[in-house]
């Protein structure tokens, strides 16, 4: 009989990170590379000496927490998420991932090991916390953390290189922290869901399909500024009736099916005042699906639905590209090991998509990735009411140990050809 | 034969009054009570009394330019507008009006005179300029500038009264500026259209109808503030889809015929970021009609849309009410001395509503009133590139030259019982 995670502690040791950055505003604000930052890794690595790991903080910040395996084999799985946080976070995003790969390894220590070693990682600075870049620690792991991120400066105009510095990391040694091609050779990530769907449906557990490509864009309208009282309304150019129309038309893409999420969180008609028709309206796009395909055939309809805006009112409708990231799959062998390990634990589960980024999306540059959710109640999360119920929080550990200990046992993983 | 109008002078002194203000950024700027705008009240003060005018400046300093009749009647006929500007205006908003009235003032005098005395006005802060209140000069002949308006502070933070002091007026004695029941009998203001509707139809003259009516209100969504990338599109309640719908539905409440014009200059989708589907969008809303019962109609008609827009977003869709003015019909028989000038000149015409506010909207509360409009060439006004053809010019004062010497005649404007 395998012994059993400690779920008490679990919420206990959650409670004391918690409490390390403790913000008077509200909430827990961990920015990266802070003092609370270092004090939180620092608490981790405790408990990560206590589970018989041996602990040691890389050249960017990242904590690595290695339990030795019963095989001698030279590669391990790996487990973990960031323990940055934004200003005024909850208490779990990043943290819990964490805090529980902790006492995943303490119940495998118990048990006397895997066949693998397990590597338990705290991320550092997923949140790109003061305008830094974000997953600056998993970038690194992977050789992509460049030159010119460590030279960025931050919203104090600070670089990222002198914040990790006084963080206790090295950039002038980045290369150090790199993950060589066969080190770890699984990775399975617990996160929060950040958003409403398990809770929602009333599931306890997410199992990850991929990580949502992303498309932002601005829509820029140019009409013909007039006067509201003197133009009738044939002889108008009104951006931002074209804006409304842009709007509808985005949220058409996905309600359509096209793209699983499209959001215009922009809307603003220039020059803004309500006895003026507006000239120029600004519409800022977000779409995101599993499918790159789907987010660039989403993008091409919309370049369509711009154009016959246009026409119809007498605007230029034109699209201003912003930034794309790729969507990432999860292996769907660590994703069978999810679910049967949900399965096994009687646990009901879901296959979804993350709609939010991950250290995984980055780490999946190197190793077969999965990722298992847990329901956020109302889906709040980047803010002080983010909560998981606590059997949730116990539930998502189990099935994160459960589902290494199959991947420890997959062919293809433990007897690399 | 009566003398003519002298149409070279006329777009002389445009030219001359346009130099007085002239911007170093581009058109002119005569701002209210401004070192300017006195030197082009003293300008246009030379040509009354050139002209054959008593002239004096009213303690709202209005200039005023008096020309006996022959008749000896103790009521006038008045015409004119205002001096002052905008920033950056162009040469012929307010201005045109009161050089035409000037000559037109000259043409009659070299007739020997109305039956009537006329008396020709510049008024004064048509504009509002500096966030003072606007047609201050107007309300001060009325009796409708309040201790409440001489006492609010400019954007600068200088009271009206003071403003007005500073430019020779006497905000002490302002009663002493009202024209009694009876003094001035009828008014008509020639004025650019400010719109493009002549000049699109190749129209000379505009025989005003009436000034709309303006509501101008916010509508205002509350849904909720969620993560664009994790919140499914039938878990949202995203203001900005609903934005997008009012605006539509504003537009449509004058496309269907229900008002003359509805904007919405004012779109903002809060708080405003890509990745966030909007808690909050404000939409403000400008509606205009030359009868206030289709404006109040239209204002019940989005107050239903709103609700239904609200039940299909899961928002909340909320009008908040801003100002409220009312139309304000031309006297039939002083139109029809427009009218049958411009006929008699050989020169096309259309009637058609004014949806700017105009200081003739205010001195109707006291006397009969007409308006003319000449066309303005694309519409364009409140700025440098503000032009009318000089042909127009000339035309729109013999126009109201022809029109005030019809109006003489009218039997109970001349003859009261």
């Amino acid at each position: 009989m395998t012994p059993e995670l400690d779920g008490e502690r679990l919420l206990r040791r959650l409670d004391e990170l918690a409490a390390v950055g403790a913000d008077p505003a509200g909430g827990v604000t961990r920015l990266a590379y802070s003092p609370a930052d270092v004090a939180g890794r620092d608490l981790v690595a405790g408990w990560l000496r206590e589970a018989g790991c041996d602990v040691r903080v890389d050249a960017a910040g990242n904590l690595l927490g290695r339990l030795p395996g019963r095989a001698g084999l030279p590669a391990a799985l790996g487990t973990g998420s960031h323990l940055d946080s934004v200003v005024e976070a909850g208490p779990l995003d990043g943290a819990y991932g964490v805090v529980a790969a902790v006492e995943v390894a303490d119940a495998i220590s118990r048990s006397g090991g895997l066949a693998h070693d397990l590597l338990v990682v705290g991320f550092s600075n997923e949140e790109g916390a003061r305008g830094t870049p974000g997953m600056a620690g998993s970038l690194a792991v992977v050789g992509a953390l460049t030159p010119e991120h460590l030279a960025t400066p931050d919203d104090e105009g600070v670089p990222l290189a002198r914040r990790l510095r006084d963080a206790g990391g090295d950039p002038g040694a980045i290369g150090t922290a790199v993950w060589a091609d066969g080190d770890v050779e699984g990775w399975i990530e617990l996160h929060v869901e950040q958003g409403p769907v398990l809770d929602a449906a009333d599931l306890r557990i997410g199992v990850v399909t991929a990580i949502t490509g992303r498309v932002t864009l601005d829509v820029v309208v140019t009409g013909v500024t007039n006067h509201a009282g003197t133009t009738p309304m044939p002889l108008r150019r009104d951006a931002a009736v074209a804006a409304a129309q842009v709007v509808l038309a985005v949220r058409d893409l996905a309600v359509e099916g096209g793209v699983r999420v499209a959001t215009t969180g922009v809307v603003r008609a220039e020059p803004g005042v309500r006895n003026v028709v507006a000239g120029r309206a600004v519409v800022g796009v977000d779409l995101r699906d599993e499918s790159d395909a789907a987010v660039d055939a989403a993008v091409a309809a919309l370049g369509e639905r711009a154009a016959a805006i246009g026409a119809a009112t007498g605007t230029e409708v034109r699209l201003v590209p912003g930034s794309q990231v790729a969507a990432v799959a999860m292996d769907q062998r660590l994703r069978g090991c999810v679910a049967e390990a949900a399965d096994a634990l009687g646990l009901t589960r879901l296959d979804l998509p993350s709609g939010a980024g991950h250290d995984t999306q980055v780490v999946a540059a190197r190793t077969p990735v999965a990722m298992i959710f847990v329901p956020s109640v109302g889906g709040i999360s980047h803010a002080p009411a983010e909560r998981t119920a606590p059997a949730d929080l116990v539930h998502g550990a189990r099935t994160l140990l459960a589902a290494l200990r199959r991947a420890d046992t997959l062919p293809a993983v433990s007897r690399p050809t």
